[in-house]
């Protein structure tokens, strides 16, 4: 048995006693978060190590500031993971029941899914938000961080396992895996005889890397090509503020816009009025032949691949349409799936573009910025699924759980 | 692009129609309940060579009923067709909705899930049940079928398609792979681009291939090892009752059990009331040491491979346990996760037993025949989900559906 089997085991014995640990998993839960604050010092002094190795290896400047954990960053995750202890415990809410025409009582009741596991990178805070979200759902977990963060994320991994025991559970209920190699991705990935689900956490190619080798259920995460339609109809000034909004406010997050849409008939007005407010943070534009001849050659032109591109930084592509239709159309063709916007006063367009666009959160005249757990009134976010199974969009406690069927009688035999 | 991939697109196509194709759903689904009926002879020729062939590969009896189809089948078919239109449409329910404080609606509706794949083995009936339960809920389908029953399939389909089409809806809505070639069966599994989820239904051998090749999301279904505890408080006459019927009724079908763990303190006295309501079926038992010293030498030993056997047949298997807690531990080590039923007269060990098994259906007095769409109410079944992920138990038409956010404002940004 090779030791991620052997966590696989604990994990499921840990799953087992979950179950039924009700209180318990709050009082680990305020446990964790006494620890951490308690800690900061050992924890700021692993992740040291960490950030020497990052500047050793060349890490971005981006990179080090994700990695970097200071006592403020800390307190951040503690208060976090009080604000998860603090949300109703979703395992045994009744979801459906009824009783059968032969008196048998069948009741719908939210269980846990039973062993999570989580691929997440260079994030240390990942490693304590996903553990409480788990561990508040009822799920043992199995944490799989990247290399550059091993050291924080085993000196904050030991502080909750010693939590956890402290609060009389199971401390395999968070486990994390120290071997940073890509055999021990691959095995997590292939642990079919005890993981109930993989999330990955992260960019598109380790996403990509997960679906393309698990064995094991998972949930995609994440990706974002998101699109605003300026619709015939739309005031204009709307329009660019929640382009600018959309586009500039976090343009590295899988929520942020990467392609315009613009209809021909409102195009000369409303472009360059978008253009001005996008020029505040210099946003490059690329654009079909239209929008050149509209804006200027100062705007690149756009390419095919340019409608498929997840930027994630300051560059927007736009595309002048000459119906709502090629709007909904270039968005089933290009789009992930996971956030698009029209903006309109045309109550009929608005229907057609909601019923029509099949993503994750389709929007009426507000930012795509929007698609999150927190913002979703969810209290809280394990991830933002691009998958239709299970769960689509912001994902919060309930989308940790899964259900069973509790059936009562007096010896009903089926005739 | 392969034929499967083209398959694939043109389901996609198919699929962005149905997402608004409301009441002619139904249209469709009436139209192809008459022209089953009124193909009869058409299908059943088509039948015809798939019989001959079965013999003429020595298939074996059973396979060979199963495969068959004549017009009380056929007509049967059609009715169950009928009984789904008839049910209400799942898609475009609000399942929630609020107003966050910046005045934004959200609201969550049901959709289709997309493209749903349905890889089935030699019964031709499936072909229909699965096409119309599919289309019923808003999905495109491909059906790839055994290659026994290819003609029948074929006929069916075009029948199908012909009528779907005269409903004014894609004809490419449902399609058949007509190549069964292992070959096939795996492009589709790997079909990503277009597939959102693949439903194996069949053997255990079937289900296990498709969850190891798939590259799509896949929902498990069917594998059944079931067990019933008899608890030490037991009725000795319920439980016999509901372990014939749960043994007898139908031991093919995957909510039989296979297994029935006895309490030590009752095991004398209910082992040969159990047994002799067994004999009169011809169960052969296989039991462990206590049993046998309980009911004599003609039980077979049992083994280790015995507790992980769905026999499918009139074996059961029997083991005498000292506590509630060896008989859910042994549980939870062996089961598939499909039903489980706990005979008592104790409210506390219902309870636990409630509680702590983790099957998708967990019964009180209560035969675990009983897990089946028709019988937990829901009208229509795709299958039964042993996974916990999406759906677990019975499917009906909900559980072939995803769900969206539709967020309706005035301009709300983020700030």
């Amino acid at each position: 048995m090779t030791t991620i089997q052997e966590m696989g085991k604990k994990a499921k014995i840990a799953s087992r006693t979950l179950l039924t640990a009700g209180e318990k998993k709050n009082d680990a839960l305020k446990a964790i978060a006494k620890a951490l604050r308690e800690n900061a010092d050992k924890i700021i002094s692993a992740n040291k190590i960490d950030l020497d190795n990052g500047v050793a290896n060349g890490l971005s400047a981006a990179l080090l500031d994700r990695l970097k954990l200071d006592e403020k960053r800390i307190n951040g995750i503690a208060d976090g993971v009080l604000n998860v202890a603090a949300l109703p415990d979703p395992i045994g809410t009744v979801i459906s029941g009824s009783t059968r025409p032969n008196g048998m009582e069948i009741t719908k009741v939210r269980v846990p899914l039973g062993v999570i596991g989580i691929i997440f990178e260079a994030r240390p805070n990942v490693t304590a938000d996903a553990a409480v979200l788990c561990l508040k759902s009822g799920n043992a977990v199995i944490l799989r961080g990247g290399k550059e963060a091993i050291n924080s994320n085993k000196c904050i991994t030991y502080i909750m396992q010693d939590a956890i025991e402290s609060a009389g559970l199971d401390r395999n209920s968070v486990q994390l895996i120290e071997d940073t190699s890509r055999q021990s991705s691959i095995e997590l990935m292939e642990l079919t005889d005890y993981l109930d689900v993989l999330i990955p956490r992260g960019g598109k190619g380790l996403i990509q890397a997960v679906v393309k080798n698990a064995r094991v259920p998972v949930i995609e995460t994440g990706a974002g090509n998101c699109h605003v339609y300026v619709d015939e109809s739309a005031d204009i000034n709307m329009a660019a503020d929640i382009i600018y909004n959309a586009k500039t406010s976090r343009p590295s997050v899988c929520n942020a816009i990467e392609t315009i849409l613009v209809h021909e008939n409102i195009a000369e007005k409303a472009l360059p009025v978008i253009k001005a407010r996008l020029d505040e943070k210099n946003v490059e534009l690329r654009g079909c032949e239209k929008t050149r001849a509209i804006l200027g050659e100062s705007v690149v032109p756009a390419t095919e691949l340019d409608w498929d591109t997840e930027y994630g930084d300051y560059i927007l592509a736009v595309k002048v349409v000459s119906s709502l239709h090629e709007a909904t159309e270039h968005i089933a063709k290009y789009s992930t799936g996971h956030s698009e916007c029209i903006v309109t006063k045309d109550y009929k367009n608005a229907k057609i573009f909601t019923s029509t666009v099949d993503s994750a959160a389709v929007y009426v005249n507000v930012s795509t910025r929007f698609t999150d757990g927190g913002m979703f009134g969810l209290g809280a976010e394990i991830g933002i699924s691009t998958q239709k199974l299970h769960a689509r969009g912001p994902m919060g406690l309930n989308e940790l759980t899964s259900m069973k069927f509790i059936i009562e009688g007096d010896g009903q035999v089926r005739i």
